[in-house]
Formats: structure tokens, sequence, C-alpha cells
């Protein structure tokens, strides 16, 4: 079954430029895991310190998979404490 | 410029079955709106309770007009008070 991710990213204001290039670093690998269908970040306009991740994933080992990838820990690693917030949803298309 | 939306709705257990077909309702009329490029409704796979509306549109003017129509006005208003939490954020696409 395909699975769905939405992930919010809200960044401090002192660490927004680097975490920011984080963000946009862990995009190409991702892309080129099997499985990633689509993989998109995208930025709030009325909360430029919001960040948010809009990803398909042909199945959820693709998705587990994705979670061990050095890529995608090193990234994870690089945002400890650089954050305000963090929310991860799992989501399936319904309509 | 294109304009996305991620909605985020979380119901009172009470009224999951009511919420859960008006949030299915408001989806064809609004794929049928000019400047509707998707319209696209989740459900979260560990939170049930929780739905993320996935939206893009084609400018902040059909974004606007989407939040003026009879059947949106009538879905927000159908939504009054059986809601745990909304959350709308509107998003430029950055990568």
């Amino acid at each position: 079954m395909e699975i769905r991710v939405v992930a919010t990213v809200i960044v401090k204001p002192e660490f927004l430029s680097e975490v920011s290039d984080a963000l946009h670093e862990v995009i190409e690998p991702s892309r080129q895991e099997v499985g990633c269908l689509q993989y998109e970040l995208h930025r709030d306009i009325d909360h430029p310190e919001t960040f948010v991740f809009y990803e398909r994933w042909a199945s959820k080992e693709a998705l587990l998979k994705h979670n061990d990838t050095k890529h995608f820990v090193n990234f994870a690693q690089h945002l400890e404490g650089k954050l305000v917030a963090l929310d991860i949803k799992r989501l399936k298309s319904v309509a």
C-alpha cells in the first residue's frame, strides 16, 4: 500500500539558514531511493520558519528503509537542538 | 504563483462518522473549481481521528475564491463544534 508523509519542521530562528540548507540537501538522495514516488519541500507563506515535506512512498517498507539511510540519519542528527517542533504524520490517501 | 495548502482536521470522536462524510463531500465540488490542481484527502494511519487535505491551487486568487464558495462555506459551518483542532497552512513549494 502506498503511504504518504506530511512532516512539519519549525526551526529556531538562529538556525534558519543552516537548517534550510540541510532540508534541501536531503531531498535529492531521498528521491533516488527505491520506492520514493514524491519528496517535496514547502515553506509556510505566513510563517517562514515553518517547512513542510510532502512525501509519497510505494510501501511502508520503502519508508522504513528511508529512515535507516545514511543521508536521513545524518540529516536527523544535524537537526538536533535546532528545532522548535517536529511533527511527522504517516497518512493514507482516502479520496 | 501556485499555492499549496495542508489542512489538518482533528475530529471529536463522537462526530467522526458525520465529519468524515462532510470531508468527503467537499472534495468533488472543490475539484471542479477553476484553478484547483489537486484536492486530496488523507487519514492518519496512527491517529484515525486526524485527516489531512493536501491541496494545490493555481493562484492565491483561486484559493480565496474557494474559501467563498457555497460548498466550502457550508462545509466550514457544518464542522463547527465538532473538531478538536483545525490547522490550515498556506505553502509554497521550494524544492
